[in-house]
């Protein structure tokens, strides 16, 4: 039986075999979401960059410069961090440079796996079905918060446990406890959010329509997978 | 207002400050549901030693040997991990070398911090009335299981911020998940944990009356602390 697993911070990461792995990229608030629907609105590809000047290097190289650090957009970026930044067709057939505070770092970590691609309640069931069809083991890779582990990305993991627990096993705990607070917290999601650190760290920054939208489940069918160090379609 | 914090694994322990701290280090099954018992019937001191060569030389020096490896009891130690060996008398006034997979280790990463005791449901309520009445910061420490986030000592956490709630604050999402998963579980610990991955582990070793045991709260109160390496009622 396959197994899936869940690793609730980049910081675990090294406890985990990677090599026979398809690893699933989550950072719900906002990076993955953000990625996802660039992608869903045709955008080319996606360099996530851990370093900031470097991302601002790549400007002159004619790629578009997003990303935040801490939440806020960073000087001098065409982009920032909102979902609702990459509707536009503006972007159609561009080449972004993304760096944000944690998501960028989670992918730059995981690049020892088998396979990666980027997760969010955008692209939910698509992300499910592939896992569910592929022969890889699973991880989920939890972006968290400077290292420490988040709700919103615990959440996703649960979502994506919950709905493959009939065909896949697992050895250790953290699967577990994100299935059980998916569970508690799906019958109203914001609400459920509303007391963690990040979504009060966010709402000083009067962002409760991104929150909204990044905790919403297949709006996109996109599935985002890393390619020599750059984000496909 | 004091804070309170969860530290799902010991190897998140760099990402906090620990010099202001109260931590207190659990791992229910069984280290320190073991070391609580062991001071309720009488027991002098617990030297923590993470090294297993090391504990059995301390036998020379008149200690008595303690602890595990896998769950199981090591060749040649006087006592295994089970709570139900440190009841009789006849370790009154004694000295235990101790050495478990994970529970030693989260004490020796601790060494940092203002002080350090050590937790279990067996002493949860002496426990949370020694924080609140307390001056410091609190960080409570899962052992956690090589590594990775377990169920049992997150419970164990949960049930300390749900103690605490109104009386301290928190800026990260740990406590938050620790608290609704205990919410969850509380009803009936032992089933909640059944599908644990730790407990399943256990079972094989047929200690169910073990993991009841460990999962009672306030059958002692005492609460051992770390002094000079050495832990003291």
């Amino acid at each position: 039986m396959k197994t899936i697993d869940v690793c609730l911070s980049p910081e675990l990461l090294h406890l985990y075999d990677l090599e026979d792995r398809t690893i699933v990229v989550v950072d719900i608030l906002r990076a993955t979401s953000c990625m996802v629907t660039a992608f869903a609105h045709g955008v080319e590809s996606i360099t996530p960059i851990a370093n900031l000047e470097e991302c601002l290097r790549m400007k002159a190289k004619g790629y578009v410069t997003s990303g935040e650090r801490d939440g806020k957009k960073v000087d001098g970026f065409d982009k920032g961090n909102s979902p609702f930044e990459y509707m536009d067709g503006d972007l159609r057939g561009l080449k972004l440079a993304f760096t944000t505070t944690n998501g960028t770092l989670a992918i730059e970590k995981s690049k020892g796996a088998k396979e990666v691609i980027i997760g969010s309640f955008l692209n939910l069931s698509s992300v499910v079905r592939y896992l569910l069809l592929g022969e890889n083991n699973i991880l989920i890779v939890c972006a968290g918060w400077k290292g420490r582990v988040n709700l919103e990305d615990t959440l996703f993991a649960g979502a994506v446990v919950e709905k493959l627990k009939d065909y896949l096993g697992w050895d250790c705990d953290a699967p577990l406890a994100a299935q059980h607070l998916y569970n508690l917290a799906k019958g109203d999601m914001v609400k459920f959010l509303d007391s963690s650190s990040h979504v009060k760290r966010l709402s000083r920054l009067n962002i409760s329509k991104d929150i909204e939208f990044c905790v919403t489940p297949d709006q996109y069918k996109v599935i985002p997978r890393l390619k020599n160090g750059v984000l496909l379609a």
